[in-house]
């Protein structure tokens, strides 16, 4: 969780280290994240399917020929010749490879005619520092290609795979706009995963909250609402690209694809709305933890306030009968110790009784 | 009340259950609230109307066939079977199939051009949890039929059902869409029942928050400022919902049905406008309850000032004659025990005085 | 101004009477305030003015075939016989019939092609519960006639049946339209005499707060600014109702009227602006009396602390000669007495320069 | 500054004398703020200027139809004949004139096709009442002439007379609505003079803030949000007046004006900035003024602690050995009462470690 | 930091400083920050470059001829003559050239259809005052040249300046718009430097919070806050200003250029989220340091209660027997003494074990 304010903060100092460069030259701005940079192509049409880790990205010509649909990932953005030969290979426009290696961008949809350009974030839960880590992915969607670009190995997109290879569903039978549709729904269906992690870790709060609030669980509090903040800014700006992917013109996204598009579409505002009460949750929680700290002071000077009001009098009464004045007539009485004790539990029934009727006790 | 919480959570739970799965697949995401499905038919004209339950799908062939409308309800939705052979019969989308299985989707209007799809909340009131309780509802609207679909026996359609059979007002003679609206109009009608029961929980608290506040009166406060929250995401997404359908330019919506569906948007609003109204006076009360507490806080800290100020210097008065030195002339004076009380007297009744002015007393 | 949380909920209340009836099912759901329906007609044109109590109906159907202006306008609203009758008279839609016995209705503008439907709120200054109460006024425009309905007798329209009797200004030269144009102009300047009082109510507030803010004061802020909920509701839709009537294409409104209309746009926004100041002013007020609530708190504390750390040391010194050691060489001494004052006082000085220099006295 | 609360009041009241008048009725709801109402005429063209103090609209026809521009200003607003007939002279709407009177306006644009009329607000500062004034100037733009109308004698308009005057500048060679965009210019200009005061309370404020805060403080800061609440209302509708008048299709206004009329909108745009600046730099202040009244109350707290948690176990060891018990054997021993004092300077040692540990030292 | 606030005020005085001129006049209202005015061209197609520093503004009229690229940039505001000259030899609009020398401006983009004119500020992080300062910096493009204005000496524009030289990348291939362009994006690209800057200190900041918050924190989060307040306001507009240049129908931007505005926008947007979320960063500092606060004085409150509730009765038990009454059996009994002990250290023990039950220990 420590480390989400630097997240916020990482993205700026990634931006920083581009500051004076040419607009459109490749410098990989995000941690060298794997050791050597992995590309699979899969190609496949309604009769065939073919997938195969290639080593240079000239091995993917001529699946990028053939009219079945070509799907290139790379996993690793720090080999910058790599997205260079890409580039050149699907005729990219230098801008979008840059865009592709900045991995501090917010999520968005570009048309750059010859072919459609998606950036957005991929969220995996850290179990370990229970926080929610962020990658960057790409896609660009051509006439029968799809290339996909992440910053390490892992993803949420064996699914997708499994459908190509077995060609269940309609899958292996519609073109690279269905494929793209499909990564895309595979991410923001992964992103239910993580609110419902959010959902459990809310919940538990909200239980210790009841029962035994303390300074850490204010600061649990406002650790959530600092994620709720990214994810926020990972997520809104979907909508847009969805919306924007849904209403495009291009000729690279068939009709029948978008009313695919409006089911994601969906999704995402119902993710957004989910977020949004998951906010009023936090926020109500935070209201409940300051009430209950004043009303804690509140019993804690109740306490202070019975006591002292009890005794303060009646150590008073003890203080008078302590003078050592030569002339006190009570002092020689023979009951007046009874006396002054029967005083001085009078006294402090009626401040009971007081108190009672305050319903201070 | 205890639910609501978990109401948000479950919702996500439920999609997260699909990640993964191709779109089109059919899930069913919500509990299994009901034994076996049931469905019922009722067919009708101007002059005739027929009702029948049925045991499959088949039996509902010849009415789709005939011109007059045909109305079929699904009560239970966890036979995936049943859903997917009615979409067979009725031409539906596989997205809307999934989502009617969804059982956790926002209030929607989607138009498939073949028919017309509506996703909405139908709201009960749970007396014994003293929460509200959500069902998703989804109505079909085709040229001469609607299809309905509910988690669970039991609706708040007998009026329209009653109406039908009876034959009074417009329904019999007029055709499909006019039977949408007349649920759609049901659906909305009962949220003023749940809106009145809720305008006198906050009735209730605020006699409370008067007479007595306590820390359960915050924690009732909170339980239904989240209740609106939940509220709120059910009856926002209808304001568009309404206004959708209205204004959509589908054959299937007869140019006179609009204005009866202008009636329906004008009564989402006055919802939504008493819902807001319903917020203000909850974080009103959310005010009034700190400040109460706070004032309390102060009546406390009053009473223990008035009586510390009051005895501390008396106490001290005590305390020096209580001193054992062996030249304390005062001692020794004859009228020095009734002095010192006359001094002290003076004292308490300086400090009387000055309470009153500060308006302590 | 106990009675307005009621009134929001009585709203909903009595549309949930009407919740399961079919649409156009005309039921009065509000309370009978007056004994008798009363039915006056006033039929004019530039040479001629008639006015008439009518008992049925059927004794304006001449007046609405003549070509003058005919003006019918209905105190009460419980017999729903003369309003249906009226409707069949006069072709009215029945939603729109139904509109005018909910007497929960938003303000709104409906274009019924055959005529022009306005609902907006009548308020009054309830000076026994320093109030404002709101009733439901209803008005038709149609080619040469204009209906106005209301809950109760006594309403703004003196001043306009007054010009109309004397022939003075434009109005009876003119048309339908600006009659109901001037209905809605009286309409809208009796909420500047609403607000006024709201003002002289703000101000006394004010006062009261700098002058002896109490518990009471911050329950008729509370009240005040629920009252300003009730009055945004009612104003607020004004607006979209007085533009919606402008930009209307309906032949039933002159080109020349338009600019009247904007007149009373322009009077809207004003009294928009009005309570949304009054609103700042009232939270602003809410603001000065918490902190108000802490300096008090504040004050207290201060006499408290300087008391009781004025006088705790001395005690403490009392207490040391109190002692009973058969071995305390200053007791025998011959001044010890004096010299404990003497330290005493000291002890008090420096303290109380403490205080004067930490500005707590 | 005590006059603001009262403006908003005072602009209601104004309104509500009018309350039942048929539309376009002359009254002025202002205060008389001058003996007699002072009119003045500039006749202009690039050859010649001619300047004349008139005492009847009469003498301004044959300005009026020369092809020169024609400026007619008007200090005072009480005499209502004048009004008209200057009404009659130019063919002035009846509402316009209303308008003019009513000195209660919202700032606005309305064109009336033969003419252009804007109202808007001259701001002073009342150096006396440390406040803000308000004056309502209107402005009527037709053909060749500009009339001007003000509540008062004394005005902006100074260096755009002694433009016309001297010659200097565009202003000769162009029309009348340069003429109207220069008194415009004019007004708006002003306002960065009340900005700038405004910005000079605010900084002192915060060095009386930061000084030493007292509740005087808190009154001013209020002062000065109500202030700012004032201020607002006369200029954020200024914005759409300008773009509104900017975006007319009006002929009197020439294409060569409107990039003038461009720039006095950017310096509305500027204005408006710099108010919502100052408004956020006002709430930083009362939140700071509130943290550092807690503040205080800590400390208080502090001191109080640190005395009363130092003697009172002090006190209680005294008050041990000031029992009278028989048996008491320290009493008897000889270095009892040093012991005892030894105790005691230990237990305060401790406790003064103790609280320099916790940072309350 | 403390140069903030006057930032705001002084931009209003600057333009305070010409309320009442004509409009065109032409007055540096920023203060005079180089001694004389520095100017340089550089005039550039694919072939060839020349630079050279000149001292009249006729030096560059033979560039203005030549269709090469020529780019003249001017340090320094103060000599309006010279400004003028420019004004007339590139044919600036009036109000174009006046908007140059107000230093207040508002970011601003203007199509004045011989030219475009673009107003923005350059950020410095003046390390010594750990506060942001702002430059006013105008480009102004026609069709083949670019003239670019700066405050004073030193910019973000040298890595533009090295890549015109040394021919790398695209920019001597294209026109005037591309280097607009590239200023353009090296303005925003410092930007990023900035906000790296602010959340380093966001970050020293929180560590101080959570370690050891003090008064001086609360000050540092407001000039914080403030400072973003001043940030925004330069930001902001940068939006709609890089909008409206993409947008531009002008003929000076070619269509190829647009994609890299689109490039801009994107930063811009990134800007604008890193600001937003920063801002919500230091609310929620805010809120810990209140609460952090408020827990101190809760503690506070703890230790005072747990004294005086402790000792209070035990002072009173003493006081009992210091009374002198002469009939007292427990004084004269053998064990009585140690009685009294057993029985305060009974009291105390029961009071320790009811703190430690309500975790107050």
């Amino acid at each position: 969780m420590a480390s989400k304010p630097k997240a916020g903060r990482t993205s700026v100092a990634r931006r920083s280290k581009k500051a004076g460069l040419p607009p459109g030259t490749l410098v990989y701005t995000g941690e060298r994240r794997v050791e050597s940079v992995r590309m699979t192509v899969i190609d496949y049409d309604e009769r065939h399917v073919q997938e195969r880790h290639i080593t240079s990205i000239d091995e993917c010509l001529p699946f990028r020929a053939a009219p079945a649909v070509t799907w290139v990932n790379i996993d690793g953005l720090h080999d910058v010749g790599v997205i260079e030969t890409l580039g050149k290979t699907f005729e990219l426009h230098p801008l979008l490879l840059e865009d592709i290696l900045s991995t501090a961008q917010r999520p968005k949809f570009e048309d750059y005619e010859k072919n459609l350009f998606l950036v957005l974030k991929m969220l995996h839960f850290d179990e370990h520092h229970q926080g929610v880590e962020t990658e960057q992915v790409s896609l660009i969607v051509g006439p029968n290609f799809v290339l996909s670009f992440q910053e390490r190995v892992g993803d949420v997109f064996d699914s997708v795979r499994d459908r190509i290879r077995s060609g269940k569903g309609r899958i292996r039978k519609l073109g690279a706009d269905y494929l793209a549709y499909s990564l895309l729904d595979a991410i923001v269906d992964s992103y239910f995963l993580i609110l419902e992690k959010l959902g459990e870790r809310i919940e538990n709060l909200e239980e210790e909250l009841v029962g035994n609030p303390s300074q850490r669980t204010l600061q649990q509090i406002h650790a959530l609402k600092r994620e709720m903040i990214t994810l926020r800014r990972s997520i809104w700006p979907l909508r847009e690209l969805v919306s924007g992917l849904q209403r495009s013109e291009s000729p690279w996204i068939a009709e029948s694809t978008r009313v695919y598009l409006r089911d994601v579409y969906d999704h995402t505002i119902q993710i957004i709305d989910t977020i949004e009460s998951f906010r009023d949750m936090v926020s109500g929680m935070l209201d409940i933890y300051l009430s209950s700290i004043s009303n804690r002071m509140n019993a804690v000077m109740k306490v202070l306030t019975i006591i002292a009001t009890l005794f303060i009098p009646l150590t008073f009464i003890a203080g008078i009968y302590g003078m050592n004045f030569e002339h006190m007539p009570e002092l020689e009485w023979r009951y007046g110790y009874a006396v002054v004790w029967a005083v001085m539990i009078c006294v402090a029934a009626i401040m009971l009784v007081y108190f009672r009727r305050r319903k201070w006790l």
